[in-house]
C-alpha cells in the first residue's frame, strides 16, 4: 500500500505558513507501516490541484489531501476531486442537516455560504465532522482512493486517526490495529541508548514479523524518543503488547525514561513533587527564566511551584540570594543559589543554574560551562556540572532540561 | 518565470522533521515575484528523485532542489540530476581542492568520503560553499535549470540569496534587484493597520508598475509585519527607495512600528534602555519567566537587565515584592510588583505582570484578565489592562510582548 500527501493552500506556496499537517500525517503513515513516497504542495487553483491529484494517483494507491474544504470561494478541493473522479457534485441533504446542527449547537445561525460544506462528489462518502464544521471525504477513484480532510490541524488529526488510517489498513488487507507509544529519554547519547537496547532489538528481530518494532527519534532539546509500535488484532491486545514491551525496555534503560507520549520533563518533576508533598523554587542565571516558563506552562503548577529569581546580574546573586562574594560560575555558587532561593521563596526544594551561555567568555570560562545547584530538605545543597554546547539558545535550552532532569533523578533517589 | 521546490530526504517522508527549508525558499521566491506553483518532497531514492525532477521540469522553468548533497551513501541528489541531464558525473579537481581547503581551515584532515562533494554532473556550475563543506550546483537542462542546495538551513539560505535568486532574476530577463524590508508592528489589528495604511496603498496603486509593494503578514504572537518590496536597477537604488517608503509608512503608523527585519520587541526595549543608561528588573506572575527568557536570549542583555522575580505564588508577591495583602490580579498589585522588583533588584525601571492564564478562573476573574505594571524613576508606579485571549500558552505569550510594548511606549514618551 502506497499513499501520498497533497497539501492544498496558496499560503503554503507563498511560504506564509509551515506545512506541519503533512509532517504529522507522514509520521502516522510511517507508524502504520504504509509507504509514503511523495508529498506535494499546491495552491488554491483548480487546474493545478487536479494535476497534483492525477500525478499522485498515477504512482500511489491512496492520496490524502488536506485543506480547501472550507466555505469560501478559495476552497475548491471538492471540485478538483470531482473532476478527477469524473463525476458531478451534489448537495447532500443529510450532510446539510449535520452542518446546520453544528452551528445550532453553538447557538449560531448558519450563514448561507456554509451550505457548501454539504457538497459531495457523487460516489464520495463523508467522514463525520466532530470538531469543526467541514466533513471529510472518502472518494473512490477506480481501485484507488482520495481522502479529503480539512486543513485545521485538530480536525484533520481526529479524522486521520478515526477514519483514514483504519480505512487504509483495511484496504491494505490488514485485519489489525497498529498502535504506538513513545518513551522519552534524557541523559544518554543515541549510540549509548542503542547499545543498551541492542539485546532487546536482537530478540525482536529473531522473533520475526509480528513482533513489536522500536524506532529511535533524536529530538534535540527534547532528548531521544523510543517509539514502540505493535500490530495486533484488537486495541486491547495492542495495548497489552505495548505494556509488555514498555516493561522490557524500562528494565534495560531504567530512569533514563522520564515520560511517555506527551509527558514532558516538567510533568515528571511536578508529579514527583506532588507525590512527595513538596514545593519548588528556582534560581536562574544563564537559563534566564526558561525553567520557570516551562513550569508555568503546565496548568496546575501552582500546586507545587512557588516561583523563581532570575539572578542575571552578579550583584543580584550576592544581594538577593546570599551567594558569597567571589566568582559566580562555580559549583559552590550554584549550590548557594539553590539554597538562597529556597529560603527566599519559602519552598521545600531549590534548584539553580549558573553558567556561560556565550557568545563571550565569563570569568575566564568558555561558553558551555555550567552548573546545576540542588537544595533538598535535610541535606546540604550541592551542585553538578552540566554538559552544554552549541549556540547561546541551545546552551540555555539544554541547561534547562538537564537541570530539571537532575532534580528528577534526585527526587527519585530519595527513599 | 515559474519555479518549483523539491525537498529531498527520507526523514521528511517519515515525518521526523518539518520541511522549513521549502517554506523559507517559497517566501523568497514570492518576494522576488517568481511564481512557485508546486512543492514536492521525496525520499533518498534515485528513481523517485529523478521522477520528481522530471515532473517538476515538465511544468516549470526552474527547480530548486534542497538536500542530498552530503558525503554519505544516502546523498544521491547529484546522481539524480545527472540522470535528468543525461550526462555523467566527474570529480572536479578545483572543487576537490576547495573542499579540502575547508577542512584544512578547520584544522581537520578530510575523510576520503568527503571527496564526493567535489563531484559534478558534466555541464553543471558549482555554487561556492562559504559556510559548510558542500558546494551547491547550477545545472542547465535544455532551456531550463535545476539548482541543487545543501539541506542545512544556514548554508541553503546563504546560497539562495547570493546565487540562486540573482540567477533566476537574470533568466527572467530582469535587469533589476528585488529587495524587501519588514516593519514589525504591535498594538493594532490587521484591519486597523490596513485602514491606516490605505491612503499610501492607494497612492502606490495609482503610481502603477514599478512602485514599491506592501504586504501584510499576520504573525501571531509576533504581531503584524508590513513587508515593503522594491525592484530597482541597483542595490543602492533599491535601498534608497526602501528608505523613502519606510519613511512614508512610519509617518502614517508612528510608534506602532517597533522594529525592522530581525529586530524583536526586546531588542527595541534594550536599545531604548541603553540609550537612556537605565537598567531593568521584571516581576512576572502569569507570564512565568517568559519576559526574562526573551530578554536573556539577547547577547549583551547584561548591560541593562538586572534580573527577574517569578512571583507565581501569591505569598511570594506579598513577602518578596512587598505587594500589600489582598487580591493580586489588580492594577494596584501590578504597580506594586513593578515597584517592588525595581527596589529588590536595584534597577532603575521595573515592569510586572499579573493575570489569569487559565484554564481556571482566579479571584473570580476569567482567563485573559491581566495587567502590566510599570515603575519608572521619578513618578509613582502604575498599571494598564492587557488585552489577552486564547489558550494558556497564547495568553502568556501575548501578555509578554504586550508588557514589553507598554514599556517601550513609556520609554519613548519620556522626554
Amino acid at each position: 500500500m502506497r499513499a501520498e500527501i497533497v497539501a492544498v493552500g496558496t499560503e503554503l506556496l507563498l511560504g506564509q505558513i509551515v506545512d506541519t499537517n503533512s509532517t504529522w500525517i507522514a509520521e502516522q503513515l510511517a507508524s502504520a507501516g504504509i509507504d509514503c513516497l511523495f508529498q506535494t504542495r499546491v495552491g488554491d487553483n483548480l487546474e493545478r490541484i487536479v494535476e497534483a491529484l492525477q500525478v499522485a494517483l498515477g504512482r500511489s494507491d491512496a492520496v490524502v489531501v488536506c485543506g480547501g474544504l472550507g466555505p469560501t470561494q478559495d476552497d475548491i478541493t471538492r471540485e478538483a476531486i470531482a473532476a478527477v473522479m469524473g463525476v458531478p457534485i451534489r448537495r447532500d441533504p443529510g450532510l446539510l442537516a449535520a452542518v446546520e446542527a453544528v452551528f445550532a449547537a453553538r447557538g449560531r445561525q448558519m450563514a448561507a455560504i456554509n451550505a457548501k460544506q454539504a457538497d459531495l462528489p457523487v460516489g464520495a462518502v463523508p467522514i463525520e465532522q466532530r470538531i469543526g464544521t467541514a466533513p471529510g471525504l472518502v472518494c473512490p477513484v477506480g481501485e484507488k482512493v482520495v481522502y479529503a480532510l480539512p486543513g485545521v490541524p485538530d480536525e484533520l488529526r481526529e479524522m486521520v486517526e478515526r477514519a483514514v488510517l483504519p480505512d487504509l489498513l483495511s484496504r491494505a488487507g490488514e485485519q489489525a490495529v497498529i498502535v504506538s507509544r513513545t518513551l522519552r529519554t534524557w541523559g544518554t547519547s543515541e549510540s549509548g541508548l542503542a547499545e543498551i537496547v541492542a539485546p532487546r532489538l536482537d530478540a525482536l528481530d529473531a522473533a520475526g514479523p509480528g513482533a513489536p518494532t522500536i524506532a529511535f527519534l533524536a529530538s534535540g532539546i527534547e532528548g531521544i524518543k523510543l517509539r514502540l509500535t505493535v500490530k495486533a488484532p484488537s486495541l486491547a491486545r495492542a495495548e497489552s503488547a505495548l505494556d509488555a514491551e514498555e516493561a522490557e525496555i524500562r528494565a534495560l534503560v531504567g530512569e533514563v525514561v522520564f515520560g511517555v507520549d506527551d509527558e514532558t520533563m516538567e510533568h515528571a518533576v511536578g508529579a514527583l513533587l506532588v507525590a512527595r508533598g513538596r514545593t519548588l523554587a528556582v534560581a536562574e542565571s544563564f537559563t534566564g527564566g526558561l525553567i520557570a516558563s516551562r513550569i508555568v506552562a503546565l496548568p496546575g503548577a501552582s500546586l507545587w511551584f512557588r516561583g523563581a529569581v532570575v539572578a542575571y546580574a552578579s550583584e543580584v546573586k550576592h544581594a538577593v540570594l546570599a551567594v558569597p562574594e567571589g566568582p559566580v560560575v562555580t559549583p559552590d555558587a550554584a549550590a548557594a543559589m539553590a539554597e538562597g532561593v529556597r529560603r527566599l521563596l519559602g519552598a521545600d526544594v531549590g534548584v539553580a543554574t549558573t553558567g556561560v551561555a556565550g557568545p563571550d567568555a565569563q570569568e575566564g570560562l568558555p561558553p558551555g560551562t555550567g552548573f546545576a545547584g540542588i537544595a533538598l530538605p535535610g541535606s546540604p545543597p550541592d551542585a553538578v556540572a552540566l554538559r552544554l554546547s552549541g549556540s547561546r539558545e541551545r546552551i540555555r535550552q539544554i541547561g534547562t532540561i538537564s537541570t530539571l532532569d537532575e532534580l528528577r533523578r534526585r527526587l527519585l533517589a530519595e527513599t
